[in-house]
């Protein structure tokens, strides 16, 4: 099994696989300026919500590491622009945002004396966010074997696994979890157009893990559940409503109604830092639309007309009705969400403050 | 507007305009050999159900213009060796089956009595064939101006246009009708993996005919009609059972399941030589599985890992419940669809008797 991952910290670089590459070339591009890493964000060398979530700690760690003045009330400065430019690389990231706000909460209550101090701190909080985002894909994986049957057939969109994280993953972490229990796997891999994840990145996991699927259309999901056996659906989140209404990657929606008409369960899965209890209803989720380019080309292929024109929602909201549960490092959710989400996002708060004490 | 067709007959050959190449490029391909044709069908050179009949049709043509022998009897067996070769060239594509079927039952009954007789035969049905799909195709689009409002948000999928049979269209004959008759227009086109009939055709047919439209990935459809109007989706059919499930390209029942989560009313729009009553429900429609390269391939660019596996479904079923009406040249069946179907059947049969008498 090949040993990978997307995103790590390394002597004052940040080096992260070119999952644009894949399933082709397995290349690690590093970066020592925060906006590059901005950029890879928009381009997606890195992309699935948790390692956002790294990738934006550890941008922050390069500004104040590489701060070219040795002045902390410039060095503050450009913390401030790197947060900003970060958060804008992808402005439904939720987990994104999240991480930038913790590493200048931490840089506020700590009260950095002097340029040192404030790279220690945040480069410790940058990697307090990346180590906890591995054990807590890890609890996420182990707390969803309870929905994982033996055997089982899955169907799966996008990518949720270690490279859409820092290690194993979320609905594909599921998997994983449940492959290494022993218990007897088939999945179907949506492709999940516009950009192939299901196919380039999925695929090339489950082939590094030796767990038995396919990759198919997306439009293919209905017939797939109507002529053969799928016991569950497991999909990963960009952002959680309070109301349970799911963003993740455009067709998980699609995705949900099928399950839906064919009565085949429908998880979420990702942690806490995902569910935005501010954010009421999906209603009032903003969603971000992508170029026209990753529609009109595939690679070098352009498959539509010269003057074409074109849609690129990248996430859509699927509707909590359609949710059977919320899979999170804390425990299942179930409906009614309002409460049970504010339940596990309170325990994960909890146990935060703890572990500072 | 540019002028364009699928197919013709020519001199003695049957010209088609190679669809795998738009929209790049058109060019335009002739066969003079009953096994180009037969692996053109295969190859998709010409798709779509109602070409496919005219391309049934002209390929018996070749066999008997072209048989080298000028025994009746050595010109009989080659008709019908061309007629179970091109058969099974998409054993789905029940129009394909019907038109071979309706020229050998001409000849059987008008008993050609020497080997240009027999050409003069096949080759008129063959022709007859072509035509009546050209003016069925525009009572088709006629009879569905009754569902498009003004103005009307549409959604489509695959293509179901000039391209698809051999003149106007069905699905797409009826946006043209529309638009014809002067109302205002937008077409969501899905792009219709895994051979992107959406992106490359449809697109391209609207563009020649002047009518805005945006496409999708096929993933999208349910966000689009989330946060936009959409008034209704208009898909074609290969083949419909007497119950009114519909089998269509892949992607079909994704998209009505939608279309109901929305109360978008689901047309399938097609001619009555597309329902086989012979066929009671869906489930017995036999689905083709086509090859795993067009999942993995798009154009010269892989999208898979080398060794993953694929399923590739060239059809599903979507179910009659899911569908508002069937629009046909015969008028516009309803449920319950035993009856209407039924209907629309006998008096497309009662009107090709009144013709040959």
């Amino acid at each position: 099994m090949a040993e990978y991952y997307s995103i790590q910290w390394q002597n004052g670089v940040v080096s992260m696989l070119d999952q644009r590459l894949l399933p082709h070339e397995v290349k690690y591009v590093a970066y020592d300026d925060y906006h590059q890493v901005a950029q890879a964000i928009q381009e997606m060398v890195i992309r699935g919500a948790p390692a956002l979530g790294a990738a934006g700690g550890y941008g922050l760690a390069l500004a104040v590491v590489h701060c070219k003045s040795d002045d902390l009330g410039a060095q503050q400065k450009e913390l401030e622009n790197a947060a900003q430019v970060l958060r804008h690389a992808r402005p439904t990231a939720v987990n994104l945002s999240w991480a930038i706000d913790r590493v200048l909460a931490r840089v506020n209550s700590s009260n950095p004396k002097n340029c040192q101090d404030m790279k220690d701190i945040v480069l410790s909080e940058a990697h307090a966010i990346f180590e906890e985002d591995a054990s807590m894909c890890r609890q996420i994986s182990l707390n969803g074997l309870e929905v994982v049957p033996d055997p089982a057939y899955i169907i799966h969109h996008c990518n949720t696994g270690a490279l859409a994280t820092v290690a194993y993953g979320t609905a594909m972490g599921v998997i994983r979890a449940a492959h290494e229990h022993g218990r007897k796997l088939f999945v179907y891999v949506d492709e999940t157009r516009p950009r192939l994840q299901g196919a380039r990145l999925s695929s090339w996991e489950l082939l590094q893990l030796g767990i038995p699927h396919a990759v198919i259309a997306d439009g293919a999901s209905g017939f797939i559940m109507q002529r053969r056996k799928v016991d569950l659906a497991l999909v990963g989140c960009d952002r959680i409503a309070a109301n349970g209404d799911t963003a993740n990657k455009i067709g998980t929606y699609n995705l949900a109604l099928a399950a839906h008409a064919h009565r085949v369960p429908f998880y979420v899965v990702g942690p806490t830092s995902t569910i935005d209890l501010s954010t009421s209803t999906g209603e009032r989720i903003e969603i971000e639309e992508r170029p026209a380019s990753e529609v009109t080309h595939i690679g070098a292929e352009q498959v539509t007309p010269d003057d074409a024109r074109v849609m690129n929602p990248a996430f859509d909201v699927t509707l909590a009705e359609y949710i059977e549960a919320i899979i999170t490092e804390e425990g299942i959710a179930r409906p009614p969400y309002e409460e049970s989400l504010a339940r596990m996002v309170k325990r994960a708060e909890e146990k935060r403050q703890r572990s500072r004490l």
